[in-house]
Formats: C-alpha cells, structure tokens, sequence
C-alpha cells in the first residue's frame, strides 16, 4: 500500500506518495495562499492528493489513506482543525471538505507530531517512547509514548516549548513569560546574537550582522564560534544551555530511549550536540539505569510529510 | 480475584487485600527496619503477603498477583529495585526474595505511579490520560496515559518534581536548581513560611510557628489565611503560584482529562483548588477545545496501596 501526506505550510502546501518503508515515491506542491476560505484550502489539498495519485500512476484502490499535517491543533476524532495561527481556516471542517474531491480516509494532526511520528517511524532500531523537539521560530515537540503519537484527550498535548524556564521572564507568544521556547528557539538566538552586537557594535559578531541586521541568522553565531571567536562561542554556549535545560525536563519526565533534536540548526551537528549531552548529563535526575540518548534528527524537512503520510497507518 | 498491594515506606510496610473494586477488605503492616539487608526486607514483604492471605482467610488461588510501592526506581522487567533513597535496597533482586516466601507473582513501581494507578482505577469516570502530582516532602507525579501506566523505558519515568521553574534558583535534593520541588513541596512551603516568620518576628505568622518554630507545619500559613491574617494570605498565595507553574507545564505537555492533585496538604481543598485553577487558567497555552479539569486526589494514604495491588492487573 501506499500513503499520502500533505504538510500544509503558511506559504505552500506539499504533498507526497509514500511507500511502506516511508520513502518518497512522488511529490507535487501547491500555494496555500493562506488567507482564503477553508473550503478552497481544502478543496485544493483535495486535488494535489488525487493529481498526486493520478500523475505517480497510483490507483485509489492501492492508497491507504491521506494524513495531513497542520500547523497548529486539530482533532483527528472529529476530522476539525481547530486553531491555526496562520492560516484561516480555526474551527473548519477539513476533512469533509478534502473528501468532497477524493474518496479516501483522511487523518488529521499537528505539524510536530507528524514529524515526530515521521523520525519515530524512520529510526534503525524499534523503541517504545521517543521525544521529538524541533528547534524553530519556536519551539516544537511530538511525544512516541508506548509506541503511539501522543496527543492529549483534546488534540493539542506536546506544546513542549511552553514549559516555564525563566520565572517572570522574556514574554512569549503564548502569553507566558519565561517560556523555554523564548529562549530556545532559533527565533531567540537571533534576538541573543542581535542584543550582544547592538552592545559590542567593534565586536566580530556585530561586523557579521551586517548592516541594519540584515545577514543576521541562527547561523551567525555558529559560523563566527567555529572560526574561533570567543564571543560568539560565549553566544552559543548560553544558547545551548538553554535547549539543555528544557531537554532536561523532558528527560525528567518522559526517560524516553531516544529524545531528538530536529529544526534546520540541527545541522550544526556535534557543535551543538555534544555540549548540549554533556550539560543535560550534569543536570538530570539520576539513578543507576539506562539513560536516554539524545540525538540530532535525521530526515529534515520530510519528517513532516512522512509522518503525515503515516497518520492512518 | 483478589490483590495484594504492598506500600514501603521508610517506617512501615504496609499490606492489603484489595478487591476488583479496589476495596481494602484486610490490611496488615510490619516495621521496614530500613538499614536491614535487603534479603529480609524482602522475606517480610513476602510474610506479610502470607499473613494478609491466612488471616483473611484466602486461598493463594484467589489472589491474582502481589505489586509492591517502593519509594525509588523499580524494574518490574527484572525485578530488581533499581535505586531508593531511604531505604537499603538499591540494586537489589527484591522480587526473587519476596516469591521465596510466597509463590505468586510479583510487580515492582514506584510509589508515586501506584498512587496515580490507584486514583485512576478509582475514579468516577473512564479517561484516557490523567495526570497525578502529589505535593509533600518533595513533588512526585504519576502518569497514567491511553489508559496505562507510563513508566519510560527505564522505569524512572514522571520525575515531574525535577521540572526547571527557577533558572539558578533554589538547590534542590536532585543536584538541579531551581526545580518545581524545590518551590511548591509542602517541605518548601515550610521554608518559605518560616522565612518570613524570621523576618518579621512580631507577625501573627511568627507567633503560630511556636518557640524554635516547634509548631511550624505545612498547615500553618493555610490555618491563619483562614483567619484572616493577610501575611499568611501572602505566603498561601505565592506557594499556589509556585504549585501553579508547574500544573501549567503539566498541562502544556499532557492535555489530560484530568489533573488530580494529591499528597496531605490537598485537604486543604478549595482554599487550595480554586487560586490554583484562576491562576494555571491564565497561564495555560490556549485553543478551542476542552480543558483539563484540576481535581483534588480523593483516595489519600491509600492510593498508593490500591494501585501497587493492580500493578499486575
């Protein structure tokens, strides 16, 4: 059997064939132009679904099922979305309208947990709990507990970033304060390299934002760290303290066998993992077992689709 | 069928024959004797068993299993007490020495998950996930979730206590600073009412504490609240907010039906119940869906001894 996923982004949405072993088999992508209705946003993931099955040679009869991750809560249950930040279709029926153009099960689940149930699915080895976290503008998570995607009575658990680190700290968008995802999140080590060099504008770092901030990244920092400054080094030392300290928790927590770090600044690689294992192995709660292993996440930007694809399976 | 749950404690162990309803229809208990060797630790859990069985008048026939609380880390794979702090049998294969006295099966947990096992088989309704903390010398937590008991793959699992809410705050027994024990455990709210008895030793929260503070208690702060007393309001008021902080990452992370909140200071009831719901209410990430529901624990003392009995169940 085959399966679809769509992974529904504000700009674009993109669709893909899997196959059994979670391999790619074809892709087809569509604008979401986000502020439309949500009879047209699901009318349209609708099509590229049939003309992904059509153009791959793909009978109906030989797909399982359509999976769909969203950005933002839904409800499998009853086939709603039922809160998007971005995209304007909070509280819509999505599943009824996708089936209104192609006659297949449809599942429905957060962007997260679908790229958690993706990595969980793609591992070497079989594990019965897994942490997912990704490391974005925010920050992200999907709980594999015993086997299963974890998502609450209610559809929305796993909003790991929105654990409190920092007692009356930086707001978050949450509404929160001190959040882990408003210091963790790529997002905050843009505003941490940004505050360093608005304070040290002779310093290296600053000379690498460029004017007016405009070649500022999550890179930034690690790129300069890399060719030996210390600052910048400093910048990314206090930066993975935080990822350790909420990784930490979650450890504390879950004691899953696997907790991964995904995100596009997963790629620094053992830059970032080794402090990162070194700093949770001096801060977590002990006792003589085995311990989690923290790795970096390995399939990218299709964790998401993939795991889509196996929301049914 | 019967089961036989088994509560250790630092002082006592305690048994009980619990029907399928989770009735304790006999109990019995023997000093725990702490420092002893772990071999007759274990034949005393396995005579006490016996005695509960003979004295109750039922046959081993009709006893399912044997599930033993421990205060620590416990594999029920192997067997083995993985770690305890207070008591002397840490790595050691308590199940083998208890069946040398009695031959049933045997389960190991940890006596923070026996007592959210045992408040949610005896809940009102059926609910798929439920949280458990218990407030107390330190914070523990159980978690029971699709229905299961949720252990991690080392048993250690739920370790919600030694969650960060206080970056670089208070030390806490784990080694961490700044965990959510170290500011909303009732051993916390001591500290915090004593502090201020010290400052402020003309203050009616002063008086109450007694000479040497010999009559300082966790009730202390709650009992002259109820009175009035607007300083003792204060100290009430912040610890709930510690509480609060960390019932909020609960729900951030778990969406459960329900989060029942346990341990002897939970008597204190909606003089507790009600400021911590305000507050995690505010505080909570929010979407359109129902809501965890923040409940007292109802079983007390005797949570812990249902659930270890339907640790095999």
């Amino acid at each position: 059997m085959y399966y679809i996923g769509i992974d529904v982004g504000g700009t674009n949405i993109k669709a893909g064939l899997v196959d059994e072993e979670g391999a790619i088999v074809y892709r087809a992508q569509t604008p979401t132009l986000a502020t439309r209705p949500g009879e047209e946003i699901g009318a349209d993931i609708g099509r590229l679904a049939k003309k992904v099955a059509e153009e791959s040679g793909t009978a109906l009869s030989e797909i399982h099922s359509i999976g769909i991750g969203m950005p933002g809560a839904c409800s499998d249950e009853t086939g709603m979305v039922l809160y998007t930040a971005n995209i304007n279709i909070s509280g819509f029926p999505l599943r009824e309208a996708v089936q209104k153009e192609i006659p297949l099960p449809v599942h429905l689940g957060n962007d997260a947990n679908c790229a958690a149930l993706g990595e969980y699915y793609m591992l070497d080895e079989k594990v019965s709990d897994m942490v997912f976290i990704t490391l974005g503008t925010g920050v992200g998570g999907g709980l594999v507990l015993n086997g299963k995607l974890y998502t609450g009575f209610n559809g929305i658990a796993g909003e790991v970033g929105h654990i409190m680190l920092r007692h009356d700290g930086e707001k978050c968008g949450c509404g929160r304060r001190g959040c882990w995802e408003a210091y963790a999140s790529v997002t905050a080590l843009i505003r941490q390299t940004r505050a360093f060099a608005e304070a040290n504008p002779d310093s290296a770092v600053a000379k690498s934002c460029g004017a007016d901030f405009s070649e500022l990244s999550g890179k930034t920092a690690f790129a300069l760290a890399k060719e030996g400054d210390a600052d910048a080094q400093q910048i990314v030392d206090a930066w993975i303290r935080y990822v350790a300290d909420g990784v930490t928790d979650m450890i504390n927590i879950f004691q899953p066998e696997i907790l991964l770090v995904g995100g596009a600044i997963s790629r620094e690689g053992d830059t970032l993992l080794v402090p990162l294992r070194e700093r949770v192995e001096a801060e977590m709660y002990k006792s003589c077992v085995p311990q989690t292993e923290i790795r970096i996440a390995s399939l990218g930007n299709d964790a998401g689709l993939i795991g889509a694809a196996f929301l049914g399976k």
